[in-house]
């Protein structure tokens, strides 16, 4: 344990009080000695620095990336991005890409190592797709087979029920819909793997932003669903990915 | 037409001025001459009058019970009834009947006539029973025929599967559910009958009282879907009664 | 049971493999080989197939609208859709029809044999005219008479008072309404037919988008009252045909 | 002190009855010697002083009664009082009168001048009969002529229109309505007097304990109509005074 | 009354039965004969036809005004009305002006009968005045004396207190106020005149739009406050009016 | 296509009506023949049939039990279990447990396989203890190791941070907090495994009865939070199983 | 500084590396070698311990005490303390006190130095009193001078205005109101320290347990308005107290 | 008048300006002869005058402080102040000071003399900076030492944990969140100094334009966090100057 060998150091001299003293004070725990979150969380993690960009401006972005690169990370993901943010980052690295649907920047110089299970994403109709293609980039990122099956909404139940081959092989399947989220009980009922359901702002009137969604999806009666925020396909890729890789 | 006759009347002298006045003030529209709403609904709607029984005392109920039978009418519907609103109006009418899940007094001195078609009324789970008994025995007061299709909710679908008989069969469904109140949504997709969905108050935490479930059926994805309020049973039984009678 | 029979009977011989697979695919769920849910649906519920506009781009809806002519769809709706979405398959297919205050597009080659009875649309404002088109040209197209009666909210309840003949011809009715939403408990405590709420987002403050209306609904006094999602007049237009249609 | 001083000056004839007199009606706030305000209110008001029940010991209502009988107080009203707090002050005070439904104490022993005009309390059905009470009975003690018409609630809109006289008659019109308190409107709708809507909680599910009428009320397309807090009988009595009063 | 000379006409022979038919038909009470609302409220209320222009074409309106000129009427009021409804009506009808901050139009050929009582309207903030203006032209153009005491809000509560005069004058007072609207709860505690109470949305946060304010005035602590809804002037002038005319 | 095969087979003798029935019967929607969903989900999981005891009787939780035993199951878990339920089945199987603080009654005749990994309780306060141990019972009850580190809540973070071995060796986390449960994303700060956040109902005002908490861990700043229902500690339980096995 | 000290000592040879490791376990930061949080922030925060006894048993708070009284604490306060919890304590510790309308306990047996400034608590009304001790007893347990200004509400604001110098005399003024809250805003507008405002959940109806008090405080046209939570005394007094302390 | 009165008899002799001072600085409401509050507010309370410019049109906020500035006023606070505002003041008062991030418009002609103590603002994330800002420049402007502590949200806690010393040494912290605000609650839990907790409209989803974060503020487990409005970082700073007052 490094304190230890801190205190042995300063027992032994090799460290003086001062020095022992200043290295405690910045180590919160023995993740010391860093001088930024950002390198910091990606040692940690072994998930790749992540940049919202929504509500920081082109020039931030574009610096926050410059300034990664230059400390050498290797893998960048920028999510909620509008094609301006990728704009002037694709004239500076030739390797950076797009994503259109799931608003994705990356840049990926050193290709994760691949999960050995599936992460399956499930949509209830087409105007989900967006927030379906953030996970799932999301998840490809981070080294993770992903599977797609998308519009197999419950108000057409067989569409799923035909398609239960995808849900058997799945290790962790990922279910975004809008309206009533209904498919994510349907789909908790017919699988013993974790479900992560992730609601969508799709709908009018008294779907309340997703709120119908949310609250469908909480409240659901199949066992095995938990739930993230409205439209955040992000965390739900990134925690298939946390699950996924436990299984090697 | 009776305005049509009491004009006549009036042309030829037999009924004077003022008591044709008389007549026609007490008369909204042609609904005229009724002194109290509750027997004149009996006539106009073909449903004989219902008594909400929650929020009266036990004296109040029966003196209404005793006024109708006094009045002549035949059939008496109570609902929201406990146990206590039964007992005197069974020592007074040896022909009542109390249904303990539905918590419903009937009394039926002039069967209805049975309509053509079929009731079906299909519950997730078997907390909904109570709000699907009110549903169901209202349904068949009025006259139909009524089946029940209870415990299938989406955590399983293949038990609503199995029965796809039942909904083709059906002339009208009513679905009641609480939690996601995923159900009215998977039923919708599997039928081109009305659908009429029951929220029910079934549930803990974030369902607040049936608010998730009313919002999931009012945000259903399947079209042929609409909602009455959270534990409703004797709305949408009245509902489904005013449907299936127009197929005669 | 069923399936073991069908099993037997083709090993005796009594059954060709081809009626059995023709039994199989009208099972509840092995509909399993057809492509897209879109044509089944059309033969299952007797209602053509739908386009849901809002939030597709003008190219998906022209390429959707296409492949249905292409495989022989005869009669295609589209809703929710700005004019910009007519334009291309206006171009394309002379008999498209554009309905402005509905915001439906529609392509009818084979007229639907009309039903029997009447759909009424009620509403309480002008400001709600919109929604009530949306209602009344999908149960046109569907092929319902609809009679409209708009502007007769309950600030002049004499208005809906004096037409109440609208109210005692229809099949079924579809009351659209935003503020209060009062209209659906008149006209429902008027009639014996079901009637099809529909709270509109007309008003401001606390009307909160359609809550104050849709909550007003939900709790009408009047029992024979189903709910569906604010503005949603192609709801209750399709559900008003699945009722009108049991009439004949 | 500057109210002690005051009366000094008057009893030494430095100041005039009528001087003093000005003075003590035009201080807002240096009524500060009184040591409650109750007196004060009493006499700018011309409204005696009202106890609010609920939440108080039935010791301190009974004590606050005897201080102002002490006082001289000529007529109390105690509002929200199960018939517990009625007791010792029946006991005490002869004159004391309950009314149970209204859950309102008063004792009356200088009759208020009556008003000119009328005040009506109109309710939509049985179960707000309390509120209605609390509202009349109020309006009742302030000296106003009040006139009830219960149970004419939308759902049977005649039952209102065949009472109509009972609207043209009066000064200010109170109505109580739970459910979707559709009457408000329909009531506003059909006068050119104030209208005082009154929410109840009577309802279940979406009713919200009282929020669907109120949202109602508040959204009524009739203009003349302005709301107090659910369940709120004794201010709709207090407001319906204050305009009444109005009239001489 | 007319109803007695149609019977007396009909008794007589100078009115057929059919005749008398057409009549009663189409007066829903003896408001009869009317073709619109508009033409009948202006006689029944007192109160000249009102358009709310928002939500309708510019043609719209300016064909509802054309209307209601030629029909005869003398006095209009259009409200929530942008500028742009204004240009082509000033451009046909000269005498017809426009009130910016309370989006009004008028046209008033035909001055209102001023009442003996004076409304004043009080504001909590400069941001509150649009709503202010709507209330007091509305209630002006309907033949009231009306009085302003704008930016008097509670944080600085002396200012109210400095113009009390103000408040004692008043025949019924208007107090618009957003934030957290508490200054109708310290106006009703200074009068024991009628207070008509309107959030407005003024604020930001935790205000939701009015809401805020809505429910402050809603669990006024004073008795004499009731509310109309968020950002309703018109609907507080109106009413104001309704009870200033009491006085004469 | 896979059924014509079948029925090909069957015809042509090669497969027994009885191997075909087999082969229907597993596939995903033939399981139709199961009278009840329990005995399937069991085999299909791996997860023991869990009764939700809250809102039944205890005679029918103790018929549940019975008809298990009897069907030959061999753990049997219920959830919501007051100390009632248990005593009837404790006198009939001595094997029966009752887990006071996790409201949980078990009988368990063969025991789960441990999985590899381990599941981390951790708990914002005490009160929070019962949902805890709701969750952590579940989980030992379904066969995994589970460490217990509770009232380690944000108020003092060192409490948690001297702890955070804990949470290295964890395979999955839940977190259970109440008030404004913070802990969900200081505990996702820490850890790059899954977190399953459980959002309690402790707390009072302005928690809602769990909602400040269940939004608070929605909208957590650590990506890898996922929440369940409010109070819903056998879900997280459940779930944290599900995600746990896949470690093997 | 502890650490230095330590460190030094290991230097020195005076502390052993595994003795020095076992302190800087124990001591998150420098706050170390406290074995549970009680203990040490009644160190750092100057504040004795705090027990919550809402949802403990009476068992447990009287174990808490003895536990803390067993470590040498001096001064003990136990809230939300119904007289159940005292009884067994003040059996035991002779000076223990109940404070009935606060429902605190305390054991005070070493006098906190009292503050320099003064607290003062002001209240709308009397139903308020209990949430007004509440923070006043906690405000004097900690060592300050509380000053008393009980039913001042704004429906009489000049019972504000005529106390005027208590507002002046105070470092920091804490206004406890329910219903509609607007006491803190009018306090907020008459003084320049700041004001600590605690909602609470007097009222009913619209004032949904607080909420309408919150709302309103929270959005105070008075700048110096900070909120807690609805019937949050204790964190009032607590507040209040750390302001108070700045000033000596 | 009494100020002129006053006047008068400084003038005459009659009054000292010492009593006339103490009069005038005492006069809670009569402080009437003032053209605007905010002179008098800028005396009482020792802060100069703000503007609260959203909502204003630039020719508004500009003559606002045209008069000001001719009044004599020396220090000019505008908020909510987008750029356009800045333009014409800065081209008549070349003194003038923009801050782009805080939205404020400064003019500070007589520097506010120093506080002893310090105001730390500490920010959960780089998207809060700009209500940071607005708090910070606020106290600065006021006479306040600040500090300034971004981007140390709670999913990475060491980065506070690290700067402990900011937080240990400063007088009053404000703490500035989105999301689930939960820094608050850590903040507080590590300090006994007063935490003004500002939740930010920072997020999506549910997170409601802030509503999760100050839910979670409002129930923070930490006790001495009290909160303020919404992206009120205006508010915060104004009250974090009134507590840094006290202590010199």
């Amino acid at each position: 344990m490094d304190i230890e060998q801190l205190l042995v150091n300063v027992q032994g001299g090799t460290t003086s009080v001062q020095d022992a003293l200043n290295t405690l004070k910045y180590m919160p725990y023995d993740e010391l000695g860093y001088a930024t979150i950002d390198y910091h969380r990606q040692l940690r993690n072994g998930v790749p620095e992540v940049i919202y960009c929504e509500g920081k401006t082109v020039a931030q972005v574009a610096g926050i990336v410059d300034n990664m690169i230059l400390r050498g990370t290797q893998n960048i993901l920028g999510t909620r991005a509008d094609r301006k943010y990728f704009e002037p980052i694709k004239e500076k690295y030739e390797d950076a890409t797009y994503f259109e649907q799931a608003r994705i920047i990356t840049i990926e110089r050193q290709k994760e190592k691949k999960s050995v299970g599936t992460i399956l994403v499930v949509s209830g109709g087409t105007s989900d797709i967006n927030v379906c293609e953030e996970a799932a980039i999301t998840a490809e990122f981070l080294g993770n087979n992903v599977t797609r099956l998308y519009d197999v909404g419950v108000a057409g139940v067989h569409r799923l029920l035909s398609k239960l081959d995808y849900v058997k092989e799945a290790t962790v399947i990922i279910v975004v819909a809008g309206m009533e989220g209904a498919l994510a009980s349907v789909v908790g009922g017919l699988t013993d793997k974790p479900v992560i359901a992730v609601p969508t702002s799709v709908g009018y009137g008294a779907s309340f932003g997703g709120v119908a969604a949310l609250l469908s999806m909480l409240n659901s009666c199949a066992s095995g669903v938990s739930v993230v925020n409205i439209d955040n396909g992000f965390g739900a890729g990134y925690i298939a990915n946390s699950i996924n890789k436990l299984k090697g």
